[in-house]
């Protein structure tokens, strides 16, 4: 496709030929290693082997055509190989890709590939955090209107709101720590799982070619159990979840009758070809499209992790080799997306004093009405203040003006009493604690 | 990914970046002829804006950078065309994209995309019609176990079991029939689909241009409607539906301990990097990897097009540009893998037969019963037969032995009646005028 | 669940347990008819079988329990039916169900509700045809923003608005007259798709059955081949593309500070358990989570129409009896659903107009583009407003007021030009073709 | 719908109205004890309003029916609550959810539910460890053919093969543990999740109620942030991968022509309505139905949750309301089954060894070839070898015959070594290693 949506580099080249490949060739420089230091080939042959392991020295388009044929990309790259360290050595050639099956190759390299995105995915929500910890202090006291089903509520302030979005994003630093374990572990299992391949000597080779790889070993291999790989591709869909609240919620601030907040705007960036006042939220809209996309891939996952025939399956394995990268690409790429636009976010904190103001005191209705019930009863008080919003979108009054002449309200609440009450700066309740609350935990965690 | 799927040459082509950009160029130059023949520009400069609306002119990898930053790739387009043609004729550049938006190029461009798509698999579809005929042809009274719940039902044929295949078929061939005039419509609304950069002018110009493409032109701008798109990508599930089936039917009667199909086998096709005796159905494999992904690709095709705020969306108008394709060639590439399948496939009657065997005359448990029925009534008949049923799983006796041995059949029954009903070939109900009444359907179609 | 969405009480009644039951007496009354037709039971029987056809007669809960153990319902049911029917004659008795099969009678009696359902869409597609008629003509001229990317864009009116959803409706309407045909049909084809049970008499039965149900007789059973029914919940996704659409649209325009439409709002409707001021859109609302519900209800039926193993699946068609009813009744509630907010929506003509002042008359910047280009060439003119719109953003000025004293802007445009130029009900373009157009499609199908 | 899938009874139980209902007002009852003893309101009315929180006292119908209204649960239940209150003690009625929201009660409400699914599901994946592990320890050394691509490839082991199944049941039983503390948290914030309802009383109310429902009490309230529940609906996605890929093989075993294993046979279950020999596996179908389910359920809470606007959302939580308890339930009801389909498994070692038999040595190819390779080298060995299965193909021999006449096997393999080499019980490599590994994996958990 033409149009190329906002993506990560880094997570870009991690996921590119070159470096599944080299994933790849890794697994079997290390397997040649590995079984060398248990005596099965020589370190001689080991070394000529390993040398070879380079993705420089491979014809990328070639191993993709004969990939077609072969139904995966490890039996062209094995005759690649070998074809390679036969010309070195035609003893070490006999030694390529010993006692494995294509599954071991490839399941392990993305193994490798995931370890690399875990990295990158904890420093990216490091940074979040970071990030929002900031604008956390920042705007903790700036009030603003607080929204449910997408009509003002009661006051929050903009710390708040993005405070809950932090503790979400410490949940998923937590939950990346525990994953990890359990999905950085080696394949090895050869034709169907038993090592057979290897004799008797399975359980060495296993436990040597995990320490080469540092990766732990598996109690039993896992060809046809993909709960390690759908486990990380269920976080992150959970990390999604949060990064699409966030851009929704900033999405929905943008509207140009809201306007309280701004993406940063690069340079050219959000034109239109025909409305020259065009400064569209580009990059929102990019987190809001992989948004819509990753429940998809992950359903796929689903699909193909259920279909798996017997040792190892017919058509469910590779339909996670097309989804898989594809999911992590626009989860990660999504995440940095919307770190960029935390950082440059522009925030108008008079916009949102402004709107506070718009729904005419009405906000604070719930205010007025705990008030009132201390004096009158909880349901009275609900009722009447009920009343007087009717009243207020009746007569096309403030909410505030309705509120200040009625006569009952009079009787129990002085005027001053009235002005505190319609103040959303004082109708923030444990505002300030939840903050110091999710801060404190962020620090716990390392944060500033 | 270093795998590559087998995929449909001319769909891949289609949906290529060049033909992408080609597309949208061809709706550039048609929008500047239908503007010419309006009077709103010269003719000297339409002829110099399509002149320069040649794929080849343009910088793909630089218009896909700059559509990262503007949020789509007609609005780098245009700027390119527009230097283009500035290097001719000023005037003519001014001309370029008259009075139209984005969004209207884009959409265009991909119904320009979808026809020939379509033209693709209505040939697909009739060349899968016109094998699947032929084969209902040859074996129709080829008998083989019918199954239900993977257990061997009644007997049926080859031929009638593919018939209910060319009968679904034939059901597709008229959807796309008549779902093609809602996909093949000029999309043209400008800004936010008033077309009010045309004055006065906008139906006139949305006539010409669409009588330019040979497209319907609709009664209004479909910006933030996507059903047209959504009924294409519902179509391709559809075929897939039926493509899928049949693939995992084959793939079982692939199975070694079945073994009554098999895949052709190219050479060097679906080897193994450890086992040396390994044919694997690669073919069959990466149909149901297809049929894994597309429920998955269309419910982001679905999320994309119910998010579609206002005139034009925020995100939800990007998911379908990432989707759409992958769903569109995954679909036809399934189906001419199917076709390949079916034009090479190896059939072994004998296998057929001897399966029919294998579960010793029980898939004729029926025909037993509802002969006796006509003597004992129906509830004792099926009664007596299904406790002949568990004897002949208790005893270890072949349900047709345990049939003969039985007194109170020998009654009903004599020896030769009942020679005649645990022959399967004589248990084959309407077979022949169900397929018949298929063929029939095909020819009236057209099929030979 | 305690909490009840709000539902179609036709839907509702129509997809409960006593008239699904119903459904498939009628299968089986119309069978034994049919069969008496044809001479292979008496007309004694069939007037006793089908006498007994009856939901009363039935005991629910037990079918409901004995439909577990057997896989299905049809099982029990048979079962009963023959007890009611030996009470009365047991020859009658040996009649029941004669040569079919569980799958039979399930899927013909989810086809006869499912014509039921047709009809009640029909009906709703054309109620809604009829008040969003209503509405176009009403607010033809209502100038509002349209807005792109969520953000203002250029004006559009609240008719052209709605115009493009009638549209969508009126392409469903076309739809479901084309699938019905494909829907309507007889399912008949015994154990395994070959009537066997009935000799040679199955395609006598067949016509003889399909007459008395007034449907279709299919040219081969469907048993396995679910396209039929995956294009009728196809269909019920594409509806809920246009509803979800326009709920959306209308929520985002019910916001507090946007305020230009309100659902109505029922008495108690809508209130908040805390907040005495809450109307909350709640109509709205419960259409929007029916949006999010059906993509993955038709993935469901999706993965299980693509699994369909042999003649008849193992679990692929369980999925569709839990999955299709819902996602027929959630569609056709919120079809319901819409009908009644449009219905009482409180549009806000004058909230809409203040809206549109409120980007300062940046709407039109396009408008005052359009009119330079023809002086200054269109990238020059483009280029100039854009530089008018930054300088807006910058100084805190409305657009209107940068425009008007730009002194290049007032060499080409005079005051009254610009006074034209800056009224959004000059900017409208075809608006009011669009209507007419759309209108006159409504009438060709029957509207007033 | 008439038919009723086996469910599990306790979770239907758990997720049925009254339960729910007695899990809201357990917070409702909880709330006003914690306010008693933060002094909030008094002992006397919290024991009031407690002693009226029971489920038979609520009229439930009326309940559903207003809750269609409100747009929630908990605004009638609070309504109801308070009159039932009220009659004893108007007081008291004031106290009734004091400072909550309704979000509050039911979301606290369903993680209640929740604690009891974890510690079911937590009790079912022991037993289901406990069987496997009984399983594997009977079948360690019963060969039976390996599978990849649904075709033989090397001998396994039934015990191998279920070794695999405990290794991924054990990572569920420690994923459950370390997500339970991220779900069993207290929900409450009050109107807009500042608790601004309860002025500075917020975090002591909140520790209060935690500690009364023994919840953890989050940092903040997570009304918009549903990560917690979809990593709770994930978990179950993941269990039911493996659940659904054991189902699929035994499915797969079952087949007429393999037969090695057969689902318990309860009277009555899986019969025909037309053939009387049919014992269809209900149970496994019934599982297999349920993984096609879980993909598009969770597909749903994921689009849920990704659309929380601003502190609570509009339709996005409702969706979760509707798709979660079903999920719940499929899940532990698919798990159950399982249990119970394992628990009463018949295997057949007889078939095991004979269709081990059936594909003629070919699952020894590799065995042959690794023996070879060590005197010609990997390549020529494989070469041979698999020149020696097409010669077997084509010429109808079976692969054990055309090893034994071959002249460079022969050469290079004694009839000795080529009678071990061909015999399944010599080539099963690290098998014993494996399923020792994973039992003792599983008694590290307390296992037998």
């Amino acid at each position: 496709m033409l149009f190329q949506p906002p993506q990560s580099a880094k997570a870009t080249v991690l996921f590119g030929t070159e470096h599944e490949l080299q994933c790849m060739l890794d697994v079997e420089a290390a397997l040649a290693r590995a079984e060398a230091r248990c005596g099965i080939i020589s370190n001689a042959a080991a070394e000529a082997i390993a040398s070879h392991c380079r993705a420089d020295l491979f014809d990328i388009p070639a191993l993709s055509a004969a990939s077609t044929r072969s139904g995966n990309a490890a039996i062209p790259l094995v005759a690649q190989l070998t074809r390679l360290v036969s010309a070195a050595s035609s003893e070490a050639a006999g030694g390529v890709h010993w006692g494995a099956t294509s599954q071991d190759i490839i399941d392990t390299g993305l193994v490798l590939q995931l370890r690399e995105l875990l990295a990158l995915m904890e420093e990216t929500l490091v940074q979040l955090s970071d990030i929002l910890a900031a604008l956390i202090e920042k705007y903790a006291d700036t009030a603003m209107a607080g929204r449910t089903w997408m009509q003002h509520a009661v006051p929050v302030t903009f710390g708040v709101k993005l405070a809950g979005v932090l503790d979400a994003v410490l949940r998923h630093r937590e939950r990346l720590i525990q994953l990890r374990p359990r999905v950085l572990v080696l394949q090895f299992g050869g034709a169907a799982g038993t090592l057979a391949s290897l004799g008797n000597r399975g359980p060495e080779v296993t436990l040597a070619l995990a320490a080469e790889l540092k990766l732990a070993a598996p109690a039993s291999p896992w060809h046809a159990h993909r709960d390690r790989i759908v486990e990380l591709a269920a976080f992150c869909v959970l990390v999604m979840t949060t990064v699409s609240k966030l851009a929704r919620d900033l999405a929905l601030l943008s509207q140009t009758e809201i306007a309280e907040v701004a993406e940063p705007h690069a340079d050219g960036a959000g034109g239109s070809s025909s409305m020259p006042h065009k400064r569209n939220p580009v990059a929102l809209a990019s987190i809001l499209t992989a948004a819509m996309q990753v429940p998809g891939l992950i359903a796929i996952i689903h699909v193909a992790a259920f279909s798996q025939e017997h040792e190892r399956a017919l058509g469910g394995w590779a339909a996670e080799w097309a989804e898989l990268p594809v999911l992590c690409i626009t989860t990660q790429s999504a995440l940095e997306t919307l770190v960029k636009v935390l950082d440059g976010l522009t925030v108008d904190t008079v916009a949102m004093r402004n709107n506070l103001g718009k729904s005419g005191g009405i906000l604070l209705a719930e205010a007025v009405s705990m008030a009132l019930a201390e004096r009158l009863g909880k349901q009275e008080a609900h009722h009447l203040v009920q009343q007087l919003t009717v009243r207020a979108a009746e007569t096309g009054m403030t909410f505030r003006a309705v509120v200040i002449e009625d006569a009952t309200i009079q009787q129990h609440l002085s005027a001053a009493n009235l002005t505190d009450l319609l103040d959303p700066a004082n109708y923030l309740g444990s505002t300030q604690h939840i903050i110091q609350s999710v801060l404190a935990a962020y620090r716990a965690k390392g944060g500033r």
